[in-house]
């Protein structure tokens, strides 16, 4: 039995406790919203999380020092824009050595930075570790079978969270490439917004496969030359949790998308999805490395031309189709 | 304009047919069958392609000899089982060099050899060429975006493949890497079986992208081992292959999948589909493979153990889920 201090009481983070508790340890679940402390003390149910009850042994807290407090862990569940400013308020409770556990995803506006990146310059006595993978908050609250990977730089950080979190129905695999892990999770979104973008223009599966597989190519050139690992991209945390976010219509990146595939502007499919869509933010980050390293990323390329510059998809797509005949993968070799 | 011969004119075929005469070529398709020669002749319509018309300058015949004479490309689609026998009747017609282009998939029973191997056995003279890619029939006669990859051992075999195929819809990459194309086209099927049996057990995304992502992993830990490239398994006709079968009710491998999740011995879910289900040919080649070559394939494992051992499949799914905690990829090292 450990303690552990869920910090967002966001549907992943709620999730997440409902997981750990039922492994048999005692979370806490912070939020920074008082009228969140009491709906969930009184209702013992997330709005987002269906009729999944939320144990009576979670204890639901808005004291940060409390939630932090003789933890073993800390897991960090608080939307990516809202990262760099609550590990800030941690500072002060956080004790050397402390292992933080960070579940969001996304790129800092502007710094291009890594949340972990983030974490790290806010919290520098903290082992800041990462858990990512194709798994709908949702699906894990039910239940559902779902695997993740928990990256560190330290192979023990790492070992710790998959012994905390691993189940019959959670398996934890460990990496050490924390890098490759945030950036397939960051930038997957793009590629979310591109596949909505080809259903809104009614095409089929194929597409959405070519889209999917050639996104994944290109955020791993970025992704490798940045210094993450190929395989990294090829896992759970790459190319599964693309799977993930283009197959569901839970993905508001894909249904922003849809919309804009069907003659929305981008301004008017974020007002219809009425939520902040992660891949408009992360597309323009995308855009940024791939000139910042110079590295061709023609699907991200289209997507900003869509979004920011008025071309319609029809045109963006076709342009995909139509680029120079190549190789699928420069870097093999002919026999003759 | 090139004289184009399409040999066997089942549903994929027929729709490279009506593709390459739609690319501006001449394409005569053959069929073995000749009632089938009659039918397309007098209804012009394939019976699973809709509505799509067979062009008129499409010649339909049984004449083997006729279909290849003169021809700049022969493109080979007749069902995996009958390639050999084919490949052997073609032999007497075959002129010295002709490029042919196999679009069928799997690994030939007893031999474990590729449909190329088999083909280069019976047509030594030929250059033999691959098409590969997830490209539902269906969807590519509608003129839906798709991609595939052309593979051969001499780059200029790969590009005339390429140049003749491409068009505003059908986008071809070329690859050196025959063998690597031609192993994911033919495993995919065993995790398309998975992930239907996980669909027929009632799990959800997660678990789905969880089985095809650790599906290619293990697909390419056998395929590299074999002398395949990591990253054709990374690409369309690897990865972006099997989403397309695992998305699509149209996979009979994923409907007999559902089926057996739900309960049905394999007999049964035969027998419902009422066609062949090419992954339990495939899964049963995947084991023998994983023997000979000494690669531990855990999904593999369970299917087969599902398909002829009669192990519920719930407790497969289960096994796969609790097997040791290990890293996602052992090749990567660890800072501490």
């Amino acid at each position: 039995m450990a303690k552990i201090g869920v910090i967002g009481s966001g549907t992943w983070g709620t999730a997440l406790a409902v997981l750990l508790s039922g492994n048999g340890h005692q979370a806490e679940l912070w939020s920074a919203v008082p009228a969140e402390v009491e709906a969930l003390t009184a209702t013992r149910r997330h709005p987002n999380l269906g009729d999944t009850p939320i144990p009576e042994n979670i204890r639901i807290t808005g004291d940060l020092q409390e939630a932090m407090e003789e933890k073993e862990l800390l897991v960090l569940s608080v939307p990516s824009v809202y990262v760099r400013e609550t590990a800030g308020k941690m500072a002060p409770f956080l004790k050397k050595g402390q292992v933080v556990t960070n579940v969001a995803k996304g790129i800092e506006d502007g710094s291009l930075k890594t949340l972990s990146e983030v974490i790290e310059e806010e919290l520098p006595a903290a082992c800041v570790t990462v858990l990512s993978g194709p798994s709908h908050a949702e699906e894990v609250s039910r239940g559902l079978p779902t695997t993740c990977v928990a990256g560190a730089h330290k192979k023990e950080d790492a070992e710790l969270v998959q012994s905390l979190f691993m189940s019959r129905v959670f398996r934890v695999y460990t990496s050490p490439d924390m890098l490759g892990i945030e950036l397939g999770g960051a930038l997957k979104n793009v590629i979310a917004l591109a596949a909505g973008i080809a259903d809104g223009l009614g095409c089929g599966d194929n597409t959405k496969a070519a889209l999917i597989t050639r996104g994944i190519a290109e955020i791993t050139r970025l992704g490798t030359v940045m210094g993450g690992r190929p395989e990294t991209f090829s896992g759970l945390t790459g190319i599964g949790d693309l799977i993930v976010t283009c197959a569901s219509m839970h993905s508001r990146n894909r249904r922003a998308g849809i919309l804009i595939g069907k003659g929305y502007t981008m301004e008017e499919a974020m007002k219809e999805v009425n939520m902040v869509v992660e891949g408009v933010y992360s597309a323009r980050a995308a855009r940024a490395l791939s000139e910042k390293y110079q590295v061709s990323m023609p699907i991200v390329e289209q997507v900003n031309q869509v979004l920011f510059e008025g071309k319609s998809a029809k045109d963006a797509l076709y342009e995909l189709m139509l680029r120079d005949r190549r190789m699928e993968n420069s870097d093999l070799v002919w026999k003759a």
